[in-house]
């Protein structure tokens, strides 16, 4: 019998909608770099499901690519970027924010989540520090939607998060690479328009949420980043064929696509979810999205990982936490067959 | 009727043969970061045509970044890249080479090309100054081939770069954004083979040579940059769906896919450059590949602009320079058509 | 009466030795960069009291220059430097590490210590983790000798941290910035030799120590850093009247300078802290160098500071952390009126 | 006979002034990192000298480490600085401008000058290139003063220079390394004033014009690059011990010190031109500053050089070009003895 996967979400192509639309193009001519009609669509899409008519909207290829590109262009050389010790910029990205310059100012977690009380005390111990000339400054602070560890903030939670930053001028900047699946969850209150309104930029995933690359820079704002265009070529991000991404997104929003796989992969999750609890595993993170996090003991993750692939995240003591991951794809059957094995 | 487009040659979507391969994906399952089979025959066959069995292939997303990755992690941190002053690296990347810290040293070029006796002049130059401690140390030459001009080295003249680069010790690096072109010219004498031969690093483009995206980098020799995995993910470059650039080449480098694309643009660009001379314009620049450069008033430029759209070059005093670039997708309805308008 | 000044380590100029040597200078001609015989001479010296007639010795400027260009040459642009959370490159550089690129690895420290242990955990769980390729490298240890807190590392306590480096292939670097009261302290019992025979590289600190300016840079093996010379220029960092910085060092480093200026720091912090305990003083941390930290009411800090100037440390909760720095020029009478006012 | 020595202007000591000044801090307590009263006096008398009373005035420790300070700090991420291809950021600070992310954009000189003719036409093709956002945007002008040949712009040379970076927004910098030559020179029309009114920024070189260390910063208007204390941490320029470089300043701008060391070197520098036309030795470069250039056969150089230790400059076919520099020391006996030797 053919082997599971359920080891992250970027394992399929891309949404069938978006392969179609990309099929359609042979013979037709697009101009570069994001001046072509579809990218244009694209954008318009975004800032009316956005609610930032005078956002600007850029395309890039990737999740690291798009941080590095984001902290660096938004930060003064001396700044540097709080985020949560288990981010993605701060664990995940091999340096690419120090690459750029910038240090991440990371603060201690829970469940992949910083609070707003944590941002205040940081930016405010920066300031009444008499010498603070000597450190760096904090002039942003990077969270997940959901986070790294599949949790969401609340409304009222990024309600909070957006006011400390303002009051102590930090950027905010919120990296939705599993967006989709965060906006469809059960728990989730939080709207795209209230990201925007919350935040100066946020990028919303296309790679791990049913395109075949590509992620979509929002920023509330105009000019909020003067030359952005000439920093992303700069760091070696800008597609030729712009439209590339463009298209991924011009159909990820028409007819609420992205939403809706997003809703995919969370409700594969939460049947996977019940079947756990049901079964008696442990899971000591409980979200609604498309990411569950079991505690094996070596041997049952052997065993299991001879039937189904799963994503390694962490040893624990003697035992392991093995991620599963659904996504945008993951079919009823793939699902049944996951939980008769666990 | 329709305006015709010369602008550029990356306004087309992917060779038919690509966008069907990517259709057959769905419902299949591929690791992330280019771990998958389909990259893995990818490389093989980039290594089989390129005679370097034992050589690293890795897939990067575009040229700039693929320019900003190899240099940056070829030199040494007191080392700069010597280009041709009008090399891409030099006038086009919105200064990606220093970003990464690395000076561009230029010397002059003729149709975009550098000789060995100028690469060993400033060797020496350097080597001989007593006060060369103080300077950027010459350590790797970026050539491309085809040139910004279009222009081709001819094998003895590649020969010659590579044996004064291993005299002075400096790696070679061949920027290959229009390979394809370049291989299959009418007077080409240097094989995908021969380039791996003499240089440190090439890449085999993919943008420009009907791929949707991607640019493969061969290494001939294994384990030259140790560690390119982990530098490529800190610039921002390692795709999480690493398939979808390998796909490109696996397709490209199936049944002489590149060199027959490389073909079309090259036999259009022979038909124009034809009937260019016949009709009297002025081509300063003579070359067989997919590029043509005309010099025209300004009166004239705008004429036809109104019809076709041209790629923008330079000015010239009164003068406009003014690109006409075919591709893999022009068709001979295109061509004829612009001889016409001519 | 005069204010007392008990702020920092850095208030006075240089011992008379050095302003002396200084003075004899005029009419005498020295080549430039570090080329000078009186730099010569003092390299000789350090080699000789460090124990590595084979060592490389630079000197540079200042402290957060010192450890930005030591750190930044020594590691390859993936890997990162490990030190204490309170660590001088982790708080007070302004970010000068991130500024080359490098991330710094922060582990938990007790009264600026760190453990061998902590290191060698985390070298393990970088290369015992799956992804550890899409993370930074750990390449170096950066510890202090005394540390922030004035501590002192023991000698079995250096060998096990050399030791851990040693297996997982990490280079070790002490910042000595105060090593002279490191050295004479009453409690040390790590020599210059050992420093020297345990780390990669080390620098033994002048400006907190009685120079006017200049730190030393050991490299106990030569060759280490092939090219750091142009590398030192790169960052800014080389002296045009290099001799300048030598002779501090070859004023030092004769007839046991150096540590005869540690040893006056060190006896009258430590008749300061007989002092504070008998007064009742709460010294959370106790060292015996030249820096003493001590915790106060915001009332009494007031009050303290209207008659000597102390050095803002932290807040906590209520309460305030003063610190009392000691220095080579430190005089009894000085000692006396401050053990007086407290 | 002892050997004569003309090969630099760094190879002598002090000023016995400053030495003298050192000589009265012993027992003196200065508060740090230029916060002292002594820095404060040289940045009053700065002012006053430049008649800028509301500049800001920072004292940095040598030339390269200046030029890398004030121009990343200056240019904004994305923009390259222009400057003659014979300039000092152009070809001896082992790439530090680059280090820092910048292109240095070079133009043709002549003698070491760039026009503002150049600097027009450069802008103008990059603001008129339709390509000009994949480009290094031109942010600022550095050109020295004297240049790296011993020239000097007349001061309508600057106004015009001025002139045409303001028309194109560019900043303007002057390298003063060696400022005093060029303010003493017999053909020097730009007063100190003349260059604060002209420029944005400035230098007042210390290291080579008499102090022991130390460059002088000048912005002419307050607030022009915010937070430039804490950049110059983050780039290892800043002095624990300020008032090292401060003293140098105060007392070079007391009683017309600057001025007059200047004069000195100026003055022994026009009696060696005579002789050496007398002689009828080649000099191609005609200026009154303290740098002469002859052009000898290789063996008159090596004949030369047994006796008088001149600087190397570069070779120039069969011939060499050697560099006589005198200093603020150089002595009427020294002059006497090199005329004789010639």
């Amino acid at each position: 019998m053919e082997k599971l996967y359920f080891a992250s979400d970027y394992m399929e192509t891309a949404a069938p909608e978006i392969i179609e639309e990309l099929g359609k193009l042979q013979g037709r001519k697009l101009t570069g770099y994001g001046s072509d009609v579809i990218s244009a669509s694209a954008r318009d899409k975004i800032r009316a499901a956005a609610g930032v008519p005078e956002g600007e909207v850029y395309f890039l290829v990737g999740g690291t690519q798009t941080n590095a590109v984001v902290i660096d262009t938004m930060l003064r050389p001396y700044e540097g970027v709080i985020a949560a010790d288990t981010g993605h910029v701060s664990v995940h990205e091999a340096g690419a924010i120090e690459y750029g310059g910038h240090k991440v100012l990371e603060i201690p977690s829970v469940e992949g989540k910083i609070r707003a009380e944590q941002i205040g005390k940081l930016a405010e111990a920066y300031w009444n520090d008499e010498n603070h000339e000597h450190m760096v400054m904090p002039g942003m602070v990077y969270i997940s939607q959901p986070t790294e560890y599949g949790t969401l903030y609340s409304l009222s939670e990024l309600e909070s998060i957006s006011a400390v930053c303002r009051k102590w001028k930090l950027a905010l900047y919120i990296d939705g690479a599993r967006l989709a699946y965060g906006l469809s969850a059960e728990d989730n209150d939080a709207t795209l328009a209230d990201l925007a309104r919350l935040t100066d930029v946020f990028y919303i995933g296309g790679t791990k949420c049913g395109a075949l690359l590509g992620e979509a820079v929002v920023f509330s704002k105009k000019g909020r980043v003067p030359h952005f265009f000439t920093m992303v070529k700069q760091h070696g991000a800008l597609l030729a064929k712009g439209w590339a991404a463009g298209l991924q997104f011009d159909t990820l929003f028409t007819g609420g696509l992205y939403e809706k796989l997003g809703r995919n992969g969370d409700e594969k999750a939460d049947r996977i979810r019940r079947a756990l609890d049901e079964k008696g595993y442990v899971q000591e993170i409980r979200n609604r999205t498309n990411q569950i996090f079991i505690t094996l003991t070596g041997e049952k993750a052997r065993e299991l990982s001879e039937k189904v692939e799963l994503g390694f995240w962490e040893n624990k003591g003697d035992q392991v936490v093995m991620r599963i991951a659904t996504s945008w794809a993951t079919t009823d059957e793939e699902t049944d067959r996951l939980i008769e094995l666990l």
